[in-house]
């Protein structure tokens, strides 16, 4: 048999979950040694229902531990860097869910001590690995779009998040459209130079009493002088709809939503095909088991991640300046180098 | 049989050939009778190819005539202005090619003279009498979607005009967005109340040295609090690209481009479908017929033309504003009132 | 101005006025100067309602004027062969609805006096020339698919025919499926040599006593070697349903239906798109007016129509053998040659 | 932890090696126990791939094994049955691989069998199992579309088998077809009463010297009087080629292909999109996993399985009609009930 990666997930919330039994059934080359949660019952359960004898409510002894190879940073945000940081210096490599941090110093903190120790790290972007979105991605990167003109994202979430999530989320740029401003760098293969925002309040007027806006378009310049446009709904009554398109010199792609079937049913009320999946856990099913065959990978091969650290933190310097130009009224805001 | 529309068109140039064919053959309750054009070889050419008797070099000649009831102005920008109030004078039905010009006092002055004669004035926003954007604008109309939320355009020419024209264009907003911002009013339901755009030159450099953008990305917010984008391009290199998107608080609505023919070929090297219509001749052919037809009708039974003077106006506006925001490096621009 | 075709239409019913209107305002090279109709007073209202000044009940008067160039037969049934036979002798081109007649003799006699009198004829078989069929025609005619292996046809009507129609209509194969088996003839480029056909009653059983089916299927075996399949029902509740597809051995061409427009509705409810176009006088207007240009070209420049009395012939012959297959149980029938 | 059902894979060739594979990782509720094949060291590799210890040459051992609830018969064809009634009176659940003979005699032997041990039988029609037509089976079942009156077929390789594996197949009827006539047992909620079959030798005349055709059509009646065609290629050049459409009073229901991704690429050639699935491993991977599930839990909450063994006989007896009725040049033949 050849050589598996021992991994241990640390966390054991919904994301946990799935990276657990992802990890356990659908990962070849891994092998799910331990869970940890700092609520003991969760990570006993997530254990016992997976055979893993080895689970605690310290990661630490986790970390302590020779055999682990390598962890995933499942737990609540705001332990996203410091956990990061230990487990870099425990010498294990890491994947680490979205964002790392909201602290721009606990991210670079985070890069330092990943680079110092020669670990590998990756960033739960899960939508990179959609077998769509890649797709536009390769045809961007061989060429045959010509140069690109013009980057869009529709991202329009199924439901808004209960109040009480979105009062510390960090608002929806930091929160939601982090995904986009990783996927506009992933598809236009540059970087974000400058954005400008509109946002407002329409979905739910709770989310505007907690001071963030739950639809919004953004307008974006890339290094490579390209243009983008992204537009999100805390709420798409049809479902989470996730479309990509990228227009060059030589041609357009877009990328349409995955449904649950390719039927199409004609009456005489007319003629119906299905909604887009659900939300996250239907549409990028197969996308989380990709990142985590990637990453398992490139531990083995000792290759580089599909996703760095560096590609953590750009999408939260987006972020940064697109809140700063909504929350000013739309003027254009430079991203931070 | 019916009564029937006395129409003259001034100006015998692409577009005034178009509405003179079709006013002769596709739009029963017309009857071409008068054709003129400063070139008199223009006129009379198109007036013998339609067996049309009364053709001149005087547009003021048509205006002089009682038998003549509307006249359809087709003449080069500069003179749609002038022509219309001369005709609002003469007591002529105005059928106006856009813009009605760029400068706003001259617009309004426009609309004093129409509404002073009491005759219809319709100005040519074709697109709205395309057959996919009438129901997107239905199912807006008819509360299907909900509180509109977010409007989409997107509006790609195959092919970049030449620099001498854009020279004299008054710049993309003005000559090519302008459409869209009719649209997204159409659509929308709702006022443009402030823009912000980002434009660059990508296509052709020698736009950009003639002080104008090719490739722009733009954001809208409505006085109904939805937002919006477009997206232009002068250059789409597998034909007119013409796609919108209102998405509201019950749902979403796409409008796709049109195609030669509905076929599909698979075959080892892929499936193969047909690209758009090549431009706006073939794309719109029918919405041209259709805003014929409807200010025909609106003449004949004393109703409301579709597109007034005032909807002539907002476009340019919302076009001044999206100059100098793009001219400004994308800060957001208030609408004029 | 260019030469005309002076055209007269013989039969003011549903199709003699959709051929009277289209050659009055369609067809830039005909000249519409007569119609006739047994019943004057339907021949006096089309006429006038197009400002025809001759109109008859008497389709004589039409064939002994010299300046009438061609004539088009949309006159029962059963007068189509002796009329045009009259026509041929009379030395006008002719235009003649399908079928020709149901008896073989008559139709061959037709085939003799055209020959004979050296004068244009075409059958009205319309769907040739929708844009649909054409281009699948095209890619068959061209070698894109390589050799022809199966052809399919599906052709659905949205509603059943009058009871006292289908007792005359000389039954499904001949008054239906006759355009599928002209299809099939036009699609493949092959004459067909033996079918097999299953028909049933499931639609309205008064069908079934009247001695005919609503729903068959049928397999056709080709001179070149192909197969094919079609299927047809009296009904079809979403509309008329006209698709068909070539498969070759280099791959494969599908047709779809025609809507009336290509929006795409997502509500909570499900996605929706449009039904068909209803039925042939909105799927075929374009088809209609396609072939009464060629028509007329091809009588104005002595060209070979598109749909000589030939192709007239052979369909006619299918269906008999598809009759006689389907009341045997199903037995393969060769077609007579 | 949930009680997991034994099972044992007999026969470590491609369709085994697929079936093992699945058990040990995407089936919760089996554990796969043990792999035999003739050849041991195919059982041998298979076993150690996957970490199983028990492996043998003989299946008896198999059987022979208390600990074994349930089979999956992957062996030579010729081997099904036999194994099929060793294993019945063993007292094991079988999952067998179809068909279970072509002999009638024998597959009846096997339901007897079956019946007189009382296990749980289940054949490998796995198409039964795609989301797609489970889709279109269940808008029949729930009435959506009213009474059936015509199920349609397209099923088309991407490549001919080996001229070696023709000759030993049983021929098109039995080897390919016979999935498309269990599709329309399934679709349509009825049996199937008489065929008609035309045939011939489009795709390499060496399937033609060897006996068999590779091109053909087929009509069906079934007992609830609908009608049905099935047409099938072995050489579909774009690849996998399964579609299906049933049509009923209330509407019509198509499935179209499965593709790679959902991407469209617009370029100056035209417009792409993904081809089909290569072939069944790759169109059907989720239907085995969905087939595998359902026979675990139907043996292990002792509940119907879903396609029994009187499901195993009945397209192998349209099959034999189909066959004598290509045989006859196409004359309708009664299936044997």
């Amino acid at each position: 048999m050849t050589k598996k990666l021992k991994v241990a997930v640390i966390g054991a919330g919904r994301i946990g979950k799935l990276h657990a039994n992802n990890l356990k059934t659908r990962v070849p080359c891994a092998e799910l040694a331990a869970i940890s949660d700092v609520y003991e019952p969760a990570a006993k359960e997530l254990a016992e229902n997976l055979g893993i004898k080895f689970f605690t409510s310290d990661y630490r002894k986790v970390l302590a531990d020779p055999e682990i190879d390598a962890v995933f940073i499942c737990s609540s945000t705001d332990t996203h860097s410091p956990i990061s940081i230990e487990a870099a210096r425990a010498g294990k490599h890491i994947f680490c869910e979205k964002p790392i941090d909201h602290d721009l110093d606990k991210i670079r903190e985070v890069l330092n001590e990943v680079k110092k120790a020669g670990v590998k790290y990756q960033v739960g972007f899960n939508r990179r690995f959609d077998r769509n979105f890649k797709r536009v991605h390769e045809a961007v990167k061989s060429g045959t779009l010509g140069d690109v003109h013009i980057v869009k994202v529709t991202s329009r979430d199924p439901e808004a998040p209960p109040i009480s999530y979105v009062k510390v989320s960090g608002g929806i740029f930091v929160d939601m459209t982090i995904h986009d401003f990783d996927m506009v760098r992933y598809l236009s293969g540059s970087e974000v130079e400058e954005v400008s925002a509109f946002g407002t309040c329409l979905v739910n007027p709770e989310i505007g009493k907690a001071g963030d806006v739950d639809t919004c378009v953004i307008m974006l310049k890339f290094a490579n002088g390209a243009l983008g446009v992204i537009d999100n709904s805390r709420q798409a009554v049809y479902g989470y709809d996730q479309r990509v398109e990228v227009f060059g010199s030589k041609g357009c792609i877009t990328a349409d939503n995955e449904t649950p079937n390719n039927t199409t049913l004609y009456t005489s009320d007319g003629v119906m095909s299905e909604k887009p999946l659900w939300f996250f856990l239907e549409r990028y099913n197969d996308a989380y088991i990709n990142e985590e065959c990637e990453f398992v990978e490139a531990c083995l091969n000792d290759t580089d991640t599909p996703v760095g650290a560096f590609d953590g933190l750009q999408p939260v310097l987006i972020a940064i300046a697109a809140k700063e130009s909504c929350e000013k009224g739309g003027i254009p805001v430079k991203v931070m180098k």
